[in-house]
């Protein structure tokens, strides 16, 4: 009987290549470029950026803070690393030493950037078309002096519905998007669209296509089957399996109680690793028997670092089995509608944690 | 004016020396043993570890995974390390390695150290009580031989309400954990409470209590008014302060739509750091001026890297300024409640994340 501890990560490199080759295919005239922020939703941007430039030919990179493009830099080579976040007093070390490119999105950033200009480098602009997140406004743009907009080099704004294929707001901001890059920026690169937009049509996909959640597998057309390949999957060793009588209670504040004798499993993955508190008494994890998928109610409450599970249908469930918590059959996107959330906060928490054996395929 | 663009994590080691040494006289015939599982519930183990070896004269420590005991060996001396998740094939070289002391819950791993015995150490046996969870059933304890008894130092089991002063079942567990110990391990040393358990008093503290969330800041007895110093600030820089007229919309999906002319800020931290994206619309953050504390409601969907919050009655707020996202007049605990979970899951979140400026104090 094996005997295994710690939850598994695995994530495959392969399959972002993949998914990055389908979203160019997608928008052909488009620079492709991938965002690697918040360490790649977590799946780790060195690692990921690296197998880009290597295997993709990706050249152009976005991250939100400096400090991401700075530990990125030695494996993109010469690529465009494009920074949202902007620039500040506590970055322009990592801004100078890494040739990173700001996306500049204020006026005072502005002020900033011009005190401290790095020599080669032509900063993005973000303008606001309606998601109300950063950006500038017209008014701001507007006091812009023919010089100042010449220190840019390219023009990006950000979809808030891009997922709603049919949502007012897309029309919108298109328009509203067009409208004031060809009154201020007529001569600028255009950036509109992350993977969501992409999937709107070329209208929106302009210059540049900034490519993070499809390409790690999430669905961000929600309106149509997922075409996009899972990237991760996540499994975790059973450490015990139990009897439990009628009437007994199973976990923290005794949420759960057996209305009938039931088996269950202890599972060593818990909210500490990542998966969402949330799924308590809402969510499952699988057993997988060759072709043969088993599905084990999550019971009680998720704790730190265990989930409970009824195995009391599972066909010889034992101890070192591994439950397959994230999987083809139960994807990001299902966790995270299940959770009461989206598929992105969960990718985002799940591969930061230090506690997986991870594998990365690729 | 400051043009800051990184959110800041100051975690006060100070703090977390006085909880545990308040803790330590709570329970004062206890041996007060340290929780620094998932890497300190985010705040870095090794960090934590070293201070309480060094300032508090802790010397046992609780930790959930091998890899975990492993890297807090080098900071802890001779001290004694639980592993709560016990021993497998995935971990046996930690324990070899680091001297590891692993919390043995069931007959499979038992068999498994059976065969893998580490010299000089003398595991725990993890008992189930009622919370269903890890631990031998009383069918499994009564199969042990006096022999296998011998095998074991100090039983360990976990209470489910530890939380409620008054729920029944503090009481049943209890006294279910005396009935087995007394029956089958009458001379071993006892550990049955968390922080929780500690404030039951004197009859739930036994041996060893296992502190960690109230070592944290955490209120983990909430019928009475935390008596714990906060351990943690979270802060993030406002990137853009900008006008919302009447009408129009903020964030993903338009979730938020303005009833007036209103004034924003846009603040950059998001779920990518561990902000729970069930803030959106629902959680605040605050601007401290000396004494005078502005409360700024978060609207519209919190984004990977951005919160944006509404600062119309916030006098004089402007870009550069620093939110206060937890502090001492919005802690864990409320935020806990405020995104619709516990404050150990937002804290176990946030520390793992690697685009902090992370300050130690301490």
């Amino acid at each position: 009987m094996s005997v295994l501890t710690r939850p598994i990560l695995d994530i495959n490199l392969n399959n972002i290549v993949k998914n990055y080759e389908l979203l160019q295919r997608i928008a052909p005239k488009s620079i492709a470029a991938a965002v690697v922020k918040d360490d790649a939703y977590g799946l780790g941007a060195v690692k990921v950026a690296e197998k880009l430039y290597n295997d993709a030919g990706c050249r152009c990179f976005f991250v939100a803070h400096g400090i991401e493009g700075e530990r990125i830099r030695p494996v993109v080579g010469e690529s465009q690393i494009f920074v949202l976040q902007g620039i500040g007093e506590d970055s322009l070390e990592s801004f100078e030493k890494a040739g990173l490119t700001p996306v500049i999105a204020s006026p005072e950033q502005f002020e900033f950037w011009k005190k401290h200009k790095i020599n080669g480098i032509k900063p993005a602009i973000q303008i606001e078309t309606g998601l109300n997140r950063l950006g500038f406004r017209e008014k701001d743009i507007a006091r812009l002096s023919e010089k100042d907009k010449q220190e840019f080099d390219v023009v990006l704004s950000h979809l808030a519905c891009g997922d709603e294929k049919d949502h007012f707001m897309n029309e919108h901001q298109l328009l509203r998007f067009e409208e004031l890059k060809n009154k201020y920026f007529p001569k600028h690169k255009a950036s509109l669209s992350a993977s969501d937009g992409t999937f709107l049509g070329e209208r929106f996909q302009k210059d540049i296509v900034r490519l993070g959640a499809a390409m790690y597998g999430i669905n961000t057309a929600p309106y149509r089957e997922n075409q996009m390949l899972p990237c991760i999957t996540v499994k975790a060793p059973v450490l015990e399996i139990a009897d439990l009588d009628k009437g007994e209670f199973v976990g923290y504040s005794v949420t759960y109680r057996a209305a009938s004798n039931r088996k269950i499993a202890i599972v060593s993955i818990g909210y500490g690793d990542g998966i969402p508190r949330s799924l308590s008494n809402v969510g499952k994890v699988f057993f997988a028997e060759g072709n043969i998928v088993h599905e084990a109610r999550i019971i009680g409450r998720i704790s730190m670092d265990n989930v409970i599970c009824d195995v009391t249908d599972v066909k010889d469930a034992k101890v070192g089995d591994l439950a397959v918590v994230i999987g083809d059959f139960y994807t990001l996107d299902d966790i995270g509608r299940d959770a009461g959330t989206i598929s992105y906060e969960v990718l985002s928490r799940l591969g930061k944690n230090t506690r997986f054996i991870r594998n990365y395929i690729g």
